[in-house]
């Protein structure tokens, strides 16, 4: 792991994601961008002092040379260094487990995309909510035509945390969060927007056609957006609409996803990932609960507990983390993977989610919201 | 009453609204385009016979000249007739209470709302759903800056009834709405969009500068759309997503109204009415109850009952009914009228949704969705 | 209408109840135990002065003459004087409607059910809560057999208001509820628990074989039981749980009732009562909801609007008052009631309600909690 | 690990909640009742040869005669072995974790208490329930007054999952849960009506006085109750309500608690286990959630994720495992346990849980369901 130690939140998830279900061990790593605290962080995680490293590129040169070398690197620094620690370990023949996005700017995300295509590296971005056994459930029931063809989709993502001027009163993770050199061009759009965009058209299938956006910056002082409207046409004829936002006082983490068809409808909200809501056409509404028999293949996989024992935000990450482990083993096995295994967000999906946010800065900062179709890729 | 006859939905919910809390008296209608159907229907609500008129014309010449002459004339005819009956009652010095739309043309709606100006007729626009006591609440906390200065309104208003063509197959409430010869040129836009205008309007007190939006028609062979998506800009700098739609399966009617201030927000949803929910900043979840104490004397005049004892939609009505009987009243006799009598909903609140309607047309119909300002008036 | 004068909740809402369908029109009363002030709130009602009574007797005698005589005759004053006034009036010749519960004393309540079924007068008691449609849908399905045989019923009504002693601080309402002279010698069982008894009974069909109680006050001062327990074998097996508290801080009026067969499960709140719960063996969480075109006619009679506008409380009272006008119609023409004026509750619910408060205290005030059978009728 | 092998569903939620914060590593095991299965199953997880026992009495020789020998072993297995095989271990110097409940008979249950507290080994016991961290939170502010003298406590464990006789095909889960050799004499009151009984006890501190039940077996040919109510009287005079069921269709995994203080009230499902409901006398009703900064240190300590990152069943798991570590640890070091390792369920609770299953069927089955008091211990 590079980056993520000490006070580090993400970093803390990422561990605990990887452990859950016994799929990876965290034996090396660089946490800090200060080598001596970085070091000893490490060895108060029970890593061994010779895999305690300084910093990334002593990871490299040091596990690069072991015949028990890691499996993957997991990147957990700040967007603008993504790329290049990146680069770097894909260069060196490492697989990569990326925070998204997976960069701060569109020719970076370009740059790697084309990196991890061509050098055959495993490069997978942690779009969380993508590991949410409902997810794939409601993904699996739309892909078989359970709600018709889609019409419209309206996902959210609003938070409350950022309301006032944190950055200004030490607050780290707003700090970097609303430092464009740091986090890119987009701020909600490109902190939450993104992980609303990739969930949409990770459960839909559907393909962005073009947008128009509205952003705004609500707290005085802040460089970057702090909530995002978005008007969305999606290939084939659907629309959609995407709410972010860092100022929405009352939300937690309201990631919050609807889709419309023509025989029925899907609805999700991440702060009860345990339920699917399901109208058919004329029907009754209806509870689809994780754990039930009724459930895909897909979504069986990425459980552990019956009905009514909830799992959450840890497990979806947790689902992420081992399906990496099996996509990375069946490669190496030189098979299919299973079910955990596919359906895991790679680097086109960062580039895709990098691209959109480009397109709804791009939109809104146009003087009339002109339609916009991010770069093909 | 004109219109309202037998079949008409919301003739017999104009009729329990008006009766609920005793503050009106049907005694004269002329209920059917067939005067024939219209009077007998009026006979069948026990109305006396020489008060049963053929068509209103009727009943104008009918009631001008008698000593009891009624209070008011509801009317609850199509769209497009409610210009010119309006129009008559209103030269004939009656006082007018108008579904919404006010007016199936722009032109129409300034028209009338000018002929209300100047004559000084009252003219109430049934808005059903600021009848509601929660959210008078809201409108009372947020003057009185309870959540700080407004950034994002949320309004949506999806339905489901009409997902399929069902104007096609003889269900005549979706053929008027369908037909823009009968319902103006906006579809969901027009005939529950504008409610959800007016709801935002209404609670946060905000003036629309300027929106943006796409329209879709999903539905096959309709000639008005069917869902919209709206951004808009309010004066002073707060921004808005609206979302209307005829076909989200699912949805019975599912107004909801989310509004962050800088300090706090509201939220509402008209299926659970009794409860309007409160978040202040960095606190907890709170839901304030109709029935409570704690509540508004503009809230408290429009309930009936204790916490826990659900008053719903037809209270709401009852609520708009008794407010134009309150503020009529007023009027006649020359005094401010109580709080039952204020913040109703009038001719100048349906011009302005009218206006709104052209816009969101408007500028969906332009090649690039230029923000647009509706007229001012 | 006798009682239910200025100041009275539970009149102000017979009154809306029996207007709400324009079943009834209210033409004359006697208002008050103060003549005076009973005859000036007659007039405010808008009645002639010459039905405004002074009191129930006077009420009696002067309608008894009349030609135009009324059809029924509403009792809203403290369940101790139910008896003598219901009493006179069959004597006298008039159908009655009764505030639950019937009668104040068990031996009253076996008086007046005689008298009413001997006499052949219509006597409607008005348990509110099983005119709401969806209790009527409940009934409907479950005397089906669509959640087979019945085996436990859990039936709760907890409310908040009387947490402290507010019979001492004025509160004219919670004064004569803690007075066993006025109110009977079950408190919150009587109040309320009666409520959650026979909507138990209503909805499941099952009649009570025995219980067990265990009565508590826990308010300081309090003559009467403020809190319920109480575990019900009913005939054929089933089993139940009831609990009614005066003192349970957090409740408006929290009616709630789970029934759980060998094939599925219902249940219902009446703080959200437009919606029904439904849960088959194995399968999915439903809603079935007011206003869907599945329901049956003895729900479709009982609401005007479609899904998604709640109706409630009211509503649910003016289905009594509405039922009860459809009985008495049915009655005098010699026909049977339509689907509105079946399954209405009358005297013999009122009689079994009394015999259960009673049980429920004797139960709970023997040594050892032995299960006793209220009384067969 | 003693237990839960190829198919134990219990198990692996043992092992994934030792794991997940990094607190325990599984070394060494004894998983089934076959040695040959429970040795490859040992070696599946990735245990080394030698530590991949064949039973228990094998892993204690083994283990007690290494230096690396386990801190603690959990037992996995079926309620009638704990006692014999926690007796061993104990007897051995092992520290134990033991699944719930503590053993099937009561004299087994006095037995091993009595030997964890002369032994001063460590016996923890899995009550998962009071590991979730409003649970703790709750269970802080009711000891500090927040909710005044408790009156009420309304419990209740409903589930599904044996509500036809999936004991007769093949469900093995179910076929020990009903053998009265394998369960001991409670059915539901056993297996889930325990927990409910513990949470209770364990939130409000109060201790029970007496009790009268009424057991029922609804699936023919059960030997154990299905489903059980329980009249509570608490010692200082709150009264309670208890209900477990296997039978209550609809119902998956439905562990709710409320508890009524005289100056205000909380509730918690388990399903929605991040929320805490609290209402203070006369007050709005509030979300206090899991996150906010607002919570006390016991609940911190047993929390990974802001607000808004819905934890778990398996957090709660992972919260009672962290803390028998804790508490192992700091009696190793003599200090105090910090507060991960304080509130722990231990062995006297487990006794506590086994003598209340034992009154519950005592009083069920007497003529008359006298109030009955649990052996003090």
């Amino acid at each position: 792991m590079v980056g993520g130690g000490e006070g580090a939140y993400i970093g803390n998830i990422h561990r605990i994601a990887s452990r859950l279900d016994g799929a990876w061990d965290l034996v090396a790593g660089a946490f800090d961008v200060d080598p001596e605290k970085g070091r000893a962080f490490a060895l108060s995680q029970g890593l061994n002092e010779d895999r305690a490293y300084g910093d990334y590129k002593a990871l490299i040169a040091g596990e690069a040379s072991r015949e028990d070398r890691v499996d993957a690197v997991a990147i957990c620094t700040p967007n603008f260094t993504h790329y290049p620690i990146a680069k770097a370990l894909i260069e060196a023949g490492f697989d990569v487990i990326c925070e998204k996005p997976l960069t701060a700017t569109l020719d970076d995300a370009v740059a790697l995309e084309k990196l991890a295509r061509e050098s055959g590296r495993f490069v997978g971005v942690t779009y969380t909510y993508s590991g949410y056994p409902m997810i794939h459930e409601a993904r699996v029931r739309i892909a078989n035509g359970e709600i018709g063809k889609i019409r419209t989709v309206q996902v959210e993502y609003p938070l409350e945390w950022m309301a006032t001027a944190i950055e200004a009163e030490g607050n780290a993770q707003a700090a970097w969060r609303t430092d464009p050199t740091k986090n890119g061009r987009g701020g909600s759009i490109g902190d939450i927007g993104t992980h609303a965009y990739h969930l949409a058209g990770f459960v839909t299938g559907l393909e962005l056609e073009s947008l128009t956006a509205d952003i705004a910056t609500f707290v005085e002082g802040r460089a970057l957006d702090d909530n995002a409207h978005v008007m969305i046409r999606y290939k084939g004829g659907a629309r959609g609409l995407l709410w972010s936002s860092q100022v929405a006082i009352g939300n937690s983490n309201g990631i919050r996803l609807r889709v419309f068809g023509d025989k029925g409808s899907f609805q999700w909200f991440q702060e009860q990932p345990n339920d699917l809501v399901f109208q058919p056409l004329g029907g009754r509404v209806q509870l689809i609960k994780r754990g039930s028999d009724e459930l895909s293949a897909d979504a069986q996989v990425r459980m552990r507990t019956p009905p009514g024992h909830p799992e959450g935000y840890l497990e979806a990450f947790a689902n992420i983390y081992s399906g990496f482990a099996e996509a990375i083993r069946a490669r190496s096995a030189g098979r299919a993977p299973g079910p955990l295994g596919q359906n895991v967000p790679l680097a086109y999906d960062g580039l895709k989610g990098v691209a959109f946010v480009e397109a709804v800065v791009d939109s809104a900062s146009s003087e009339s919201p002109v339609w916009l179709t991010p770069i093909a890729v």
